[in-house]
C-alpha cells in the first residue's frame, strides 16, 4: 500500500511557508506499514487542485488531503476530489443543523458560504472536528476495479492531528493488515555521523528487517530503530537486541536510551547525585542557562549564574583576578578555571561551569589578539577538582556557540557518571 | 509562466527530513515574475520519478529539479528527466575528463558510477558545480510544440543555492520578460497580527499592484511588500510610498523598516546614545542575555548580566533584600524592580533590565503559590527611574518564556526613543 499526501494552500507556493502536516502524517503511517510515495503541494486553483488529486488516485492506494476544507472561495479540496473521483457532493443534514447552530449559539447569521462545510461526497464518512468548524471525510471505494482510500483533513495542525489520531487511524489500522511496531532511539552527543556508522553499520545491517535511521543534528545524533512482526513480542525482541548491541559498541557515548534530551539527562543526574549547578558564561552569553532552564523542574539542581560578557563581570561576578585575564587574555585556560572556580564559590554551587571563547566573527582583542575564532574553553570545577578542555570549534557564530554549549553539558554528564 | 519545482530523495518522505530548497527557489522565481504552481516530492524511484518528471512537464513552463544527481544507484534525477522529455543522455567528455582529473588529485581510482555524472540531456547546458562534483543542468526546449525550461540541481543547499544564483537565475531572467521588483518589510512587536491587518487592511488594500504580506512569528508580526513595474523607480515609488503610509498608521509600534531583528534593533540605540545594558533573568534564565549576545558585536552595549533562577543569587548578584522576596515572593513588583536596580548597580551599566515570572508549568511556591502561571513582571532601571511592567502571558512554558524576552526588549526599545 502506498500513499499519496496533497497539502491544498496557495500560501504553502510562497517562499514564507512550508507544509508541515505531512511529517506528522508519514509518521502515522508507517505506523501502519503505509509508505509515502508522494508528496504534492498546490494552491487554491480548482484546475490545479483536481488534476492533482486525479493523479494521486490513479497512483497511490490512499490520498490524503490537507488543508482547503473551510468556507472561503479558497477552499476547494471537497469540489476538487469529488470532481476527480466522478463523485457528486451532497449536504449532510446533521452537520447543516449543527453550522447553523454554532452560529445561532454567537447570535450571528450564518454567511451562505459557510454551508458548503456540509458538503459530503457521495459515498464518504464524515469526521467531526472537534478543533474547528470543517470536517474530515473518508472514503473507502472502488476506482477502475482498484480500491482506493481518499481522506480530506483540514489544514491547522491542531484540528488535523486529534482527528487523525481519533478517527482516521483506527479506520486504517482496521482495514489494513494488522502490523506490530516496535521503536526505540539512542541518542550521542559530539560524535561525528561518519564514526557512528563505522562503528554502528556492521550492527544494524545484521537486523535487515529492523528499519535503522540515523539522524545528524547540531551536535547530536540519532540512531531510530523501527521493527514489524507479527507480534509485539517479535518486534520488541529484536529492537531490543539490536539496540543492546549498538549500546556495547557506543557504550558512554550514548547519553539517552529513550528520547530524554542532554539537558534532561543532565539534570536528572544532578538530581540522582544530589548536586547542585551554576554556570559562568562569556561567549555563549546565556546560552548554556537558556537550554538549563528551558527544562521544567531544572530550578531544583540549576542555581543559576552569571553571563560575563565583559571583563569587569568576570571579575565581580566570578572573582577572576584582573591579572589573570590581563595576562592570559579572557579566552584562555587560565580564565576559564578561575570563571568555574569563582562561580562555584559566588553561588554555593556544587559544581560550577564556565564557557570563554572567541565566537566569531571578529577576532578577539588585547591578549587575545591571535587566537583563533572558534578557540572556546570550558571548565568544571568540584571541590576538589577544576578539569578544563580546549576546543577548536568550526562554523559561524551560531554554531560556535551551540557546540560550546553541548560540550559543557556532555562534561557534566561525564564528569557526573 | 508557471513553475514546478520536484524535490528527488526517499529521505523527504519520511518523517524525518523535509524539502527545504523550495522556499529559496520560490523566492528567487517569484523575482523574475514566475509563480511556482506545483511542488512533488517523489523518492528515488525511477518510474516515479519519470511519471512525475513528465507529469510536471506537461503542467509547467518551467521544472526545476533538487537532488538525485550524484553518482549513487539511488541518483536517477538525469535518467528520469531524459525520459520523460523523450530525449538521451551523452556523457560530457570534459566533466569527464574533469572527474578523473578530481580523483587523480586525490590518488584515487574513480568507482565506474561516477561516470554517470558527466551525462547530460541531449541539449541541455551543464552548469558548473564550484561546490559538489555533481554538476546541474538547463535545457530550452520545446516539448508537444510548447516552450519548455527543464533545469536540474544538485540536492545540497550549498550546492543549489551559488549554482542557482550563479548560473540560472542570470539564464532565465535574460530569456523571460524583464522585470523590475521592489521590495520592503516592516516589523512589529508584540501586536495581534488581527490588530495589524484592522488597522493596514484599508491602506494596502488601495495598492492591488503591491503584494502585501502579514506574517506572523511568535511575538513579532511582519509585513512584506513587493511591486513589479517596467521600471525599478516606478515599482520602488508604489512600495515606498505605501510604506509610508503604514508607518504613519502604526507609528511607534514599528521597529525596523529594513529587516533588522529586534535585538538588532535594541544593540543599535544603545550604541547610538552610548549605554549600556546588563540583565537579571530569573524566569527566562538566560533567554534574553542569549538573544542579545547571539548579534555579533553585541559585546560593546552588552555587559552581561545573573541569571538569578534560586532567590539566593536575586541576593548576591543583585542585591534584592532578602525581605522583599520573603513579603512579596520572588514574583512581583518588588523584587523585579530591586532587581533591574541591583543588576545595574552591580555591573555599572546605564541600564538594567530584570525579568521575573512564573513560566510553569508547575506553580510558584512560598508567597507565589497563589500567583498564576504566565504572571511575569518585567523592570527597567535607569539612573533615575525604574519602570516596571506587570503581564499575564498565556500558553506553554517555551512561549512564555520567549514572550517574556520579546516584552523585555521592546520596552528597552521603547524607553531609548
Amino acid at each position: 500500500m502506498i500513499a499519496e499526501i496533497i497539502a491544498a494552500g496557495s500560501e504553502m507556493l510562497t517562499p514564507f511557508r512550508q507544509d508541515t502536516n505531512s511529517l506528522f502524517l508519514t509518521a502515522e503511517l508507517n505506523d501502519l506499514g503505509v509508505q509515502v510515495a508522494f508528496k504534492t503541494i498546490v494552491g487554491d486553483n480548482l484546475d490545479h487542485l483536481t488534476a492533482a488529486a486525479a493523479i494521486a488516485i490513479g497512483r497511490a492506494d490512499i490520498v490524503l488531503f490537507s488543508g482547503g476544507l473551510g468556507p472561503t472561495q479558497d477552499d476547494l479540496t471537497r469540489e476538487a476530489a469529488a470532481a476527480a473521483l466522478h463523485l457528486e457532493l451532497h449536504p449532510d443534514p446533521a452537520i447543516l443543523t449543527a453550522l447553523y447552530k454554532r452560529f445561532a449559539a454567537r447570535q450571528i447569521a450564518m454567511p451562505p458560504n459557510n454551508a458548503k462545510q456540509a458538503d459530503l461526497i457521495d459515498g464518504a464518512t464524515l469526521l467531526e472536528n472537534k478543533n474547528g468548524s470543517a470536517p474530515g471525510q473518508y472514503l473507502d471505494t472502488v476506482v477502475n476495479g482498484l480500491r482506493k482510500i481518499v481522506i480530506l483533513l483540514p489544514g491547522p495542525p491542531k484540528e488535523l492531528k486529534p482527528l487523525f489520531a481519533e478517527q482516521v487511524k483506527p479506520r486504517l489500522a482496521a482495514t489494513l493488515p494488522p502490523r506490530f511496531l516496535a521503536k526505540r532511539q539512542l541518542r550521542m552527543a559530539l560524535i561525528p555521523e561518519s564514526q557512528v556508522d563505522a562503528r554502528t553499520a556492521p550492527i544494524y545491517t545484521q537486523y535487515p528487517d529492523v528499519e535503522t535511521t540515523i539522524l545528524a543534528h547540531s551536535g547530536e545524533i540519532q540512531l531510530h530503530f523501527l521493527c514489524a512482526k507479527p507480534t509485539l513480542a517479535q518486534a520488541q525482541a529484536r529492537v531490543d537486541q539490536l539496540t543492546e548491541r549498538i549500546e556495547a559498541e557506543m557504550d558512554d557515548a550514548i547519553f539517552s536510551s529513550h528520547g530524554e534530551s542532554l539537558e534532561d539527562i543532565v539534570l536528572l543526574n544532578l538530581g540522582l547525585r544530589n548536586l547542585t549547578l551554576a554556570a559562568a558564561e562569556s561567549c555563549t552569553g546565556g546560552l548554556l542557562s537558556q537550554r538549563l532552564t528551558a527544562i521544567p523542574g531544572s530550578s531544583r539542581y540549576f542555581l543559576g549564574g552569571a553571563v560575563v560578557y565583559s571583563d569587569a563581570l568576570k571579575t565581580a561576578f566570578a572573582n577572576v583576578p584582573p591579572e589573570t585575564i590581563a595576562t592570559h587574555g579572557p579566552v584562555s585556560e587560565e580564565t576559564a578555571r578561575a570563571l568555574a572556580q569563582g562561580i562555584r564559590l559566588r553561588t554555593g554551587a556544587s559544581l560550577g561551569i564556565a564557557i570563554t571563547g572567541i565566537a566569531g566573527p571578529t577576532p578577539g582583542t588585547g591578549p587575545d589578539a591571535d587566537k583563533p575564532i572558534g578557540l572556546v574553553y570550558i571548565a568544571l570545577a568540584d571541590a576538589n577538582h577544576t578539569h578544563v578542555k580546549q576546543l577548536h570549534l568550526q562554523g559561524d557564530r551560531e554554531r560556535i556557540r551551540h557546540w560550546s554549549s553541548q560540550h559543557a553539558l556532555e562534561l557534566i554528564r561525564q564528569h557526573i557518571l
